[in-house]
């Protein structure tokens, strides 16, 4: 298939490098707004060459959509009136609800089918795909009843080559679950960031106590504002709602702490230590999905 | 030297291990007031036998408490108070005030090193115990003042031979600093597992979309509450402060989240990038470190 990637980073890029070993992809032509981003993904090999919008969509058998979800709820409309018919056009955005909403009517809607793969790392760009990211991980397809069966049969084709896990869900219940298993992990790590660099200023050496467990909470910290500021908007009404129970529940924390009550503090601890049943089922899903540097693409 | 060491999970375990095979410990002796966690420890061959405390402690060159930090403060006094002249006592707690208030005025405080060895796992138990676990972690000894120098020099041998690179601070700069890059994290990471684990009642499959930027960031929420429940009731003070300055950050985030104003998001989340500056610190202190399966004692 002729196939067109809008987003050259670390989704988009990675997606981008399995398809053509797998031969799925026959031609890769890039889209980038960012017009070193385009160049370097075509250093890298990722696609063939780039092309403009218009031309890269209206020529293209398949289109991939990998860029931040408040651009996307922008584009997509536009790109599902310059596809070709027979075309398919799948975009990989973390939130669904906006975009789900936004196409709703569109006479092509059934070309498109909405997808969220869950796979990324704090890095982002073209320099940070690798093949293999996608592999035994999960992907989420909502409102698969609006896709065709030959645009679903594509898509599957796919995320099949990724090496992706595709279940089924309403686009508002995905958005939901992501808000308090992704979307809130990610503000709990940005602020953990900002209080200790904030207190770093009148304590100088302070992080010279920091260990391996600081390191693994505070990771998330590092990802990209440019991707997460439009998802935090666009799940806004859901992440509300999960950052409120996140902050009541840490206030409850704060005032057994005050008063000193270290057996409710106790219990608390022992009830989150359930997370280890949730934290076993994640290794176990990811064990083999790690990227070796042999497989990292140079 | 003849070497007794009271708590023999992770820390008291792996310091054994690593004591016997540098031959520093020529003998080794056990206290664990968990009967099942002292036969394992034998079992495990981390120590030599069991005895009982008042034994244990007044024919030993050398004591190292790893206990939870409540225990420690009352034992501490009791344990000087029994041991032979010229013999060294080392705890390995991860707050200092409260321990160094304990013993402020023992005549024997001379005898004693405070030091906090910034090393651990999520795990606990003679179990978790391994060889290698404070290669290259930072050890803070507070009050060095009030330490012999005979003592200090025997402490220092111990830590050199775990690998430890030691700092010296006051007891209170310590308790503040590990407040913020230590147990904020552990806080932030229990109620960020509660918070999932709660909406969980009501939405069944949550998990399904958890991938491996959620199970870093609430990996410490696996931590033994009856380790930290102690320490966060004798570093109350300092958490309490940190605790309110991070529920502050997360409450303006959240107040910027319902005003839709993305930009100022953006701006915190750009400034919390930041992080990325200490957590290269980290993994440049940690890169070493990492157990090997072969290094793990049978």
């Amino acid at each position: 298939m002729k196939t067109t990637v809008i987003g050259l980073g670390l989704i988009g890029g990675s997606m981008a490098i399995d398809l053509r070993k797998a031969a799925v992809a026959t031609e890769l032509v890039g889209v980038d707004r960012n017009p070193a981003n385009a160049l370097r993904a075509v250093e890298r090999g990722l696609v063939d060459k780039i092309e403009t919008e218009d031309k890269a969509i209206s020529e293209a058998d398949l289109v991939i959509l990998a860029i931040p979800v408040n651009a996307m709820s922008q584009l997509l409309p536009s790109v599902l009136d310059s596809v070709k018919e027979g075309a398919v056009v799948i975009d990989a955005g973390s939130t669904k609800g906006s975009i789900a909403r936004a196409v709703a009517n569109h006479p092509r809607r059934d070309q498109f089918v909405a997808a969220h793969p869950i796979a990324g790392t704090e890095n982002s760009g073209p320099d940070a795909a690798f093949s293999g990211l996608f592999r035994n991980k999960t992907n989420i397809v909502c409102e698969r009843e609006k896709s065709s069966d030959y645009a679903l049969a594509v898509a599957l084709r796919v995320f099949d080559t990724l090496g992706l896990n595709t279940i089924f869900m309403e686009a508002e219940e995905h958005d939901k679950h992501v808000a308090y298993v992704s979307h809130l992990s990610h503000v709990s790590s940005f602020l953990l960031g900002q209080t200790v660099l904030d207190i770093e200023k009148d304590e100088k050496n302070i992080f010279a106590l920091a260990g391996s467990g600081f390191a693994s909470t505070v990771r998330l910290a590092k990802s990209s504002p440019e991707m997460w500021a439009p998802i935090f908007e666009q799940n806004q009404e859901y992440l509300i709602q999960a950052l409120s129970e996140y902050i009541m529940h840490l206030q409850k924390f704060h005032y057994h702490l005050m008063k000193r009550d270290t057996k409710e503090l106790h219990r608390i601890m022992s009830g989150a230590n359930e997370i280890r049943r949730v934290l076993e089922g994640i290794e176990l899903k990811t064990s083999l999905t790690q990227p070796s540097p042999a497989e990292k693409v140079k």
